[in-house]
Parts: C-alpha cells; structure tokens; sequence
C-alpha cells in the first residue's frame, strides 16, 4: 500500500478502504508518513469528505492507534461528557460532582482552552495545587473512591488525533465534520466511557455557527456511538451569548460553585441539569430528562452535589476551603467596568468576540504555549433582551494591566450588539438527539 | 499576511489576490512556509482551480523566484521548444540543429527523464564527455557563435518550480493544468525565449490521457504567452504510440542523427518538421508552417543540420565521431527479441507500459536518484495499423542483463495489442494552437 495512491483516490472522490485508512493512520502515529502527505490527504478529506463507512474506519483507526482505557472492573455504567467548546461554558465542574453524587461514576477527561474557547483543565487548574495529571491506575482508584475523577487528556491515548490536529490547525482543515467526529469520538471511546454525552454547541461562540452543520455532527457522532456501542446522546445548545456570566478560570469556578450551592440560575443551570440528566438517563439512573432534571436539583438543594465537588478537590490535591473563601482562588490586580454606549435592548452578541476579549485579559490562550492568567477574565452584566440605558454597567473586565483591560473593553463594546427594539431571546436548547 | 488564510480562502473556492499568490511563492522560495501548508493549498488548488488571472499570478511570481537569463544581446529572435515528454520523443536532437542551421538562434533548457518519460539532457550525456551544465555566460557564448546551445536546468532559474513539484510529486498533485501550465510557462519565460513552441502530447504514453486536457492545457500556455508577451504555439501530438522506434538513451540520439541523415521518416520525422517549421514561423524567419517545413526539409537535404549537430557536440565538449560511428556511443552487453504471440493487426499500444519497459532496461528513471544505463532500451519493429504473423519480431530489447530483458519483453508483450481487424491509425497531428 502507497500513501500517494491514497491520497489520489481521495482526491478523485473514491472511497477508502478500511486497510487505506488504518495504513494511513497507524503512518500518521509512527511517523512514516510525512506530515505534508497527510496535509495533502486532510485537505482532499476536507473537500470531497468521508461517507459514513470511511468515518466509522477512522474513527476506529484513531482509537486504536495508542492505548485504550478499561474500567470495566467499576461498578455501573461509566459516563462522559464532551463539548465542542464555547465561552462561558462550565457545565463540567457542576455536572460531574452533581451526576456522581447520584451514583453514577464520571471519569472525564478534559482538555484546555484555545482561542476563544476555555477548557475545563485550565479551570481546575485555577484551584491552588489541584491536579489533573492523573493516570489510568490512580483513575481506576478514584473512581472506586469518590465516583468522580476529572483529569487531563493522557499523552498515550489516541495519538494520530494529537499529531492529526497539530496538523489541521495549521493547513485550514479544522471544520471538517467527518474529521470532527472522528478526532472527538476516538478520544471518548479510547477514554472508556460506556456512555457519552455531546454538548453541541452552534452560535457565534461556537465552532459550528449554523444549525444545519451542528445537527449533522451530532448525528454522525451519535451514529458512531450506536456504531462502538456506545450510548451517546447529543444536546444541541445555543453559543448565541456567553452560556455563563463569568468568563476566565478562577472566575467561572467560582460560578460553578455557586451554582452547586443554589444560588446561581439561568442559561449555565440549565443547561447543566439538562446534560447531567442526559447521563442519568444514559446510565439506566433515569428513565427520562424531567426525572434526571428533578433528580440534579435535589442534589444542589441537599448540598449532596456540593460535597462531591469538595471530596473531588480534596481527592485531586486542591483545597477544599476555595469553595467557602473565594479569596483564596487567583485574582486579577486590575479591573475595568464596561457601561453601555446608548439606550436600547441587547439584541446580540459576537460570541466568539467576547471569548477573544477574555483571550485579551490573558484568561485564554491564542497559541498552545502562552501562559494564562487564572485570575484574569470577563464578568458580563447583561443577556439578550435585558433593556439598558446609556452609562449602565454591561460587564466588568479583570486582568493584570489597564492596557489588557482596555483591549478587552474595545472587544467587548463591538461584541455587544444593542438595538432599539426588544429582540428574540435565543433559545437555550435547540435539539436533543439520542 | 497569513499562509493558512490563503490556504482556507482557496480552499473557501474564492480567487487569490497578485499579492497572496506572491506572498505564498517567495515563501516556499525562502522556506518559511511549511511544506505541510504548501501541499494544503496545493490540494485545494487542485480540487478547486485557479482561474486565469490567479494562473498568471502563479506563473509571474514562479518566474521570478529566482533570477532569470537575459539574451536580448544576441540579435533574432530567441526560439525555444517544449515537450510535456513522452517515449521515443527525439525531437529535440533533431530540431534544434535544423532551426539554428536556418539561422534561428536555439537556446534549449532541457531536463532529465523520469518514470515513461525520456529526457533529452539524458540522451545527450550517452555522447561520451559530453556536457550539459552550461552557465548562462557560457550559453550566451555559444548561442552567438553557433546559434545552438543544449544545456540542464539551471539551479538558480525558478527555484519555486523546484520545491513545488518535489512536493506535487509526492502528494498526489501532479495532473493540475494551472499547476502544470505555471511550472512551465514560467521556467520557459524565465529561461530567456522570445519564442516558444510547446509539444504537448496526447495518449497513453502521455501526462495528458485525453484531448480535451491536452486541448485545455495548450489554450492556457498559449494565453499565458501572449501575457508574458511571447509567441507561443502549441502542437497538440499524439502518443498513442512511441513516437520514433528507438526508445532509450544511446538509441535515440541514432535515430536523431539518422533522421538528420535523411535515412529516417516516419512519424518522429514529421513532428520533428512540424514543431521547427512553427520554431520558424514564430522567429518571423517564414510565413507558414509548410514554408518552415519545406526549409527544414532542405537543411536535411543539403546536410547543413547534421553539420549544425556535429558543431554543437564539439562546442559542448563531445566528440562528433559518433555521428559517423555509432559503435563509439555506449551499447547494451545483452539483448532480446521480442515475437508476436498471434497473427493480426498492431492495434494499440499502451504506451507508458512501453516506456516502462524501457526503465525496466534502466535506460530510464523510476525515483531521480537512480542511475541509468546509456546503451539500455528498446528497438520498436512495427508501429499501429502493421499487420503481423506469430512469431514475426516486434521488437528488439538491450540491457546489462537476461533478467532484465525478460522484464522489458512481457512489458511489451502485454503493452502491444493484436486484432484481427485493420485499427484505425491515430492522427498524429492532433491541433496547433497559436
């Protein structure tokens, strides 16, 4: 077999065999393909794309292509949780402690942020001496411990798709949805959950900013699921606006937890309850959403959900006093308050716009290397369809230096979109595809 | 500017500006653009076209990656001649020292074979001692004083094309028209020529399979001419045969000098008049093509092109005693004959099978590092529309080895087919385009 014949099949719009592709992806893992014949092959995929069955390959090809997770030897169905990454989005620091106060284990594995997406790993990592560089045995442990393990994406694990991104984030080949679910699917299988579920997001913040591509990608990648055996569930939610209101590590932790203890409401509970219910349900836990949903706010109510964050902190080396004192998580030395430029409705926001301005409080990250700022970061005053006056406060920027802050604030008034008439709210959850 | 929103705009199917298309070639010139991005817009080139003001950006911008010659200090008009390549294509030998011999200055840059295809730099080397590296001060030497020069490419002329197609090659990029037309319009334009004739063959032995590629590619050259302020023709041949009967080094350069000799017709010899005589006619020397060809015809005659040969093997070092004595040019230790299998009619030949037949002697290149055997190749005995009896010879194979001989034999055997019906004979003249 020839890489180069490979490529031109592709590249005529033939389809690939099985043997194609795992001689392709086990060239691409140990290096004797080189990455501009891989480049060449990513743009013919981009292009003339991937049928169901060539999909399906990859996505086993990638799987297998380093070690795979077993923790068969827990009790229950293991659950997971991706997102497609979106701002403001800090569902997993609630829903895995309040899914595994119900007796369901969650081991999730969980990336970092890049460009206006943050990541769940960078959050923790906010919390003094919290760790995440957990390996297969001490999350095997933890999980028969606590139920709960969040930890940081093993080097081992499926390592055509580290080697395969590199690659697609330089050569214009991201927002392929074959490539997508191949690379988010692998990972989640290899992980070892026995069921998945996919927080889709589409809107200005999101990766998918139409509704027609995130319901195709949540399609493929429940199909996969199905495929693998896997119970995968897709929710396909709104990045119209910031899912949150607080923006940057140490900041939405401190959101997180106050959802947990029942104070805070809104888009980021809600969508919260909803896909903690999606992985009660997929568990056996639930026989439906609503009992899932009800089944989520007894734990915020008892502090059951809370006490599992604590013993997670505890578990991961963090202190569990963070959650009591939010002095004692970063902060930023400077701050900025952003008011309104005229009277009006917010009637929309540049999504994506508002996840770089939190890029520009060194909250986030453009390049994998840049060093983050925990304390850094946005919290926002308004939503779409609140009414404000010209001199009202719409958000409130944190960071290090009043030049960041004043980047951030420029950012911020071209996000925020206010009009005279009062706008259509946008709908928090779009579909549901189990 | 950025490689990697060139690549997703082109990838987007939009048009590249003048200035992205340079800011890509002086890239891959210095190096700062990554091989991997390079083959990404390659592929999407391939896939999604350049339109005509982007093949002419492409081609200016390859031009002028490197330094380009300058002959405007020999008086006419500078004429010179490419072949897309194909097997027992010999018109170089041939029509270089006729055209020169009518007082049209011929300065050829040639290039070496690779897979089916010969290379005339090659076929000259089998000349003992002589030498093709000639420097753009030594051509201008020779061009005033015998009008002809033969030489390599230079390694500072359209150092783009040099990177590009080592990674075309590679990647499965190869049979692009804009790609192809750009690679050789600009080392063409770099070379120097006033006046370009290009051959572009048509067939199974040829890069382009069918006419309508070949009809499409030869439109773009000659629009890329008349922008380039050149006087380009292109004559669209046919390869659905070997063009001349000998194929392979040593074997070529007889059949020039016996076509020079006057000993030869056939159909190398009228290809050979017909590209001069447009060589001619674009050099403003005559009117028509049939004027050209009339001239050439008597330059044979009169043996004024066989002399302008022996001057150019002196000038360039080689001994012109092999034009008298064949047996001084390197020859094959080993040959064998090859017999048709049945009675009927020759009534197609797959003629790349026929060109790799003759890299199966070694008389030509698989990979470029590989050596070649000057005195390998293949002697054809009959030719499309010949009728034959079993066992009657169709051709000769020399090589270094039986085992190689065998090789090139069942090449053959399976290339020549044998009906029992008179074929039609292909036109070998397909087009000129001007």
């Amino acid at each position: 077999m020839n890489i180069v014949d490979i490529i031109i099949k592709k590249r005529d719009r033939h389809k690939l065999t099985r043997e194609e592709i795992n001689f392709f992806v086990s060239g691409v893992t140990d290096g004797t393909i080189s990455d501009y014949q891989t480049s060449a092959l990513l743009m013919a995929v981009f292009l003339n794309g991937l049928d169901r069955d060539e999909t399906f390959a990859l996505t086993d090809a990638m799987t297998h292509s380093g070690k795979t997770f077993d923790f068969s030897s827990i009790n229950g169905t293991k659950v997971d949780k991706h997102s497609t990454g979106g701002v403001a989005d800090t569902t997993t620091l609630i829903l895995a402690p309040l899914v595994a106060s119900c007796g369901v284990p969650v081991i999730k594995m969980s990336g970092r942020g890049l460009g206006f997406s943050g990541g769940t790993i960078d959050k923790l990592e906010s919390i003094p001496n919290f760790r995440t560089n957990i390996d297969e045995s001490e999350a095997l442990q933890f999980a028969k411990e606590s139920g709960i393990v969040l930890m940081g994406q093993s080097d081992g694990l499926v390592p055509a798709d580290k080697k395969l991104y590199a690659l697609r984030d330089v050569t214009g080949t991201v927002e392929s949805i074959p490539l997508i679910v191949s690379s988010i699917m692998s990972k989640k299988i290899a992980a070892g959950a026995d069921a998945i579920v996919l927080d889709v997001k589409c809107g200005s913040g999101a990766f998918m900013k139409n509704e027609k591509d995130a319901l195709e990608l949540s399609k493929q990648m429940t199909e996969i699921g199905k495929y693998a055996k896997r119970k995968v569930t897709a929710v396909i939610s709104s990045m119209d606006q910031p899912l949150g209101m607080n923006i940057g590590n140490s900041l939405e932790v401190i959101e997180a937890i106050e959802v947990l203890k029942g104070n805070v409401k809104g888009d980021l509970y809600e969508l919260t309850l909803t896909l903690g219910a999606c992985m009660l349900k997929n568990a056996g836990k639930v026989l439906s959403i609503d009992e899932g949903k009800k089944m989520l706010e007894e734990k915020i109510k008892d502090g059951s959900g809370l006490n599992k964050f604590r013993e997670l902190l505890i578990q991961q080396s963090g202190s569990d006093s963070v959650v009591d004192d939010y002095s004692l998580l970063p902060h930023a030395s400077t701050s900025k308050t952003v008011y309104a430029k005229e009277d009006g409705f917010i009637c929309g926001m540049d999504t994506d716009l508002i996840g770089k301005a939190s890029v520009a409080t060194c909250a986030g990250r453009i390049k994998k290397e840049d060093k983050i700022d925990y304390g850094a970061g946005i919290i926002m005053n308004v939503r779409i369809g609140d009414k404000v006056k010209m001199g009202d406060k719409i958000a409130e920027v944190f960071s290090a230096s009043d030049e960041k802050c004043e980047q951030a604030e420029k950012l911020i008034l071209s996000a925020v979109h206010i009009s005279k008439n009062s706008p259509d709210i946008p709908k928090l959850i779009k579909h549901i595809i189990e």
